[in-house]
Parts: structure tokens; C-alpha cells; sequence
């Protein structure tokens, strides 16, 4: 019999979801905030790589599937309100679909007015990731 | 006329909510995963302390009210689908309710079966945190 407690333990949402932080274990950069399904986790700790549900598309999401940009799971924590994980991870390659290492590249700056402005560079061509 | 273009960039969900990933600027842990609404985004940028929404108390959460274990910001950032955002903070005391470092304390373990195991030390009674 298989056991499923672990699964059973998390706090799904009302669409069977939780939020998963992505974190590369080596700089500590946060790579991306994702979502996940009880199926996503699985695949996950049984492939040893990060394995999503994507929203957009309703379908399982093997980071890197396309780009060859998969994130090596180190550790996975679970947070005191069983809500939410983070994916300690080995980033290959890029994080973000926009050629950038982190999806989280907007920063927010005040100056004569309050606005988002893209901080860090893109490292690779888009067209020559997703080709 | 106050400029809110920042704030209508972000792609808030059905219940006016993004999640917020809190991490800590001096040591890059991640604390904390929360949701903010604009209010509390708007309140965070004046004040320079993280607010968060309470979605179980369904109210604006000024983190260390009753603690005094407020997060100073020192940075904000926001994610390439404009979902989801980063707080960097000074974290004074502790971010978890149950007297730890971060919430994110439960470690997934295998070894004759999977499971969750809290693996940071509780470093203050939390009867002594919230008097």
C-alpha cells in the first residue's frame, strides 16, 4: 500500500493547489513563484525534479521539458500552515521564460512617481531557448 | 491626483489577492509566504513595513502588531506574469507564529516511508511572543 500522508498533510485550495516558491540553492536567488497539484508534488519527489501544474494551460509542467532549463530538487520545505513549499533547487540554464535568471526582475522604485522598472539583464535570447 | 499605474499592473486574482514571498535580505532565508491585497501593498510602500492581507481574519495584517516582530523593507519585487511578488526585509524576532526563524521549517524525509519533519529549532516560546 502506498503511503499518501505526506500528500494528505498539505492544505490543498478549493482547485486542489498550492503555491510553491523555487529557490536556487546555491545563490539563494527566489527563481519563481508556481503552482502545484497533489499529482505535481508527486512527480516531483519520484523524478527528483520540479514538476509544476500550469494554470494557463491545465496540464502537468516538467520544468524544462521544452528548454532543457530543469531545476535539480535539493531539499523541500513545507511551511507552518501546510500551505505552501518551496523547491530548493540546481537551476539549469535560465528560471524565466524571458531569458532572465529570476522571474522576479521588477523592481520597485519611487522616484517622481512610484513604478516597476525591469533591473536585471536578459541573459539569453528568448527565440533561442524555446525553439 | 495619486498615481496608482503601479498598482493596476498587477494582475490580481478573482478575490483581489497575489501571493507575497517574504525573505530576509541579510541571510536570503525565505520567512514567510502571504497574500497582500492593494491595500496593503499601498500601506506597505508608505509605511516601509510589511502588510499583509489575513485571509482567516479577513483584515489588513500589519506583521509585528502584537509581536513587535515587524519587517522593515528593503526591497519589493514583482514576477515576470505580474502575480506574484518578493518582500526583502530586516526581520526583527522571528517570522513564524510558532517561534521559529521561518515558517518554512517541515522538511519532506525519506527514508522506510515519506514525511514531513520539522527540523529548525523553536527559538522563543510562543506564549512569550504574543502576550
Amino acid at each position: 500500500m502506498k503511503n499518501t500522508d505526506w500528500l494528505d498533510t498539505i492544505e490543498w485550495n478549493e482547485q486542489g493547489l498550492i503555491p510553491v516558491i523555487t529557490q536556487e540553492a546555491s545563490t539563494r536567488d527566489v527563481l519563481t513563484l508556481a503552482w502545484i497539484n497533489r499529482e505535481a508534488l508527486a512527480k516531483t519527489v519520484e523524478c527528483g525534479e520540479a514538476v509544476y501544474w500550469s494554470r494557463s494551460r491545465q496540464k502537468l509542467w516538467h520544468k524544462g521539458e521544452e528548454s532543457g532549463h530543469i531545476q535539480k530538487i535539493v531539499d523541500i520545505r513545507l511551511d507552518c500552515d501546510n500551505d505552501a513549499l518551496i523547491y530548493l533547487v540546481e537551476q539549469k540554464g535560465l528560471a524565466c521564460h524571458t531569458g532572465r535568471h529570476s522571474c522576479f526582475y521588477q523592481q520597485l522604485q519611487k522616484s517622481d512617481k512610484v513604478e516597476w522598472k525591469a533591473v536585471d539583464p536578459v541573459l539569453k535570447d528568448p527565440s533561442e531557448i524555446y525553439k
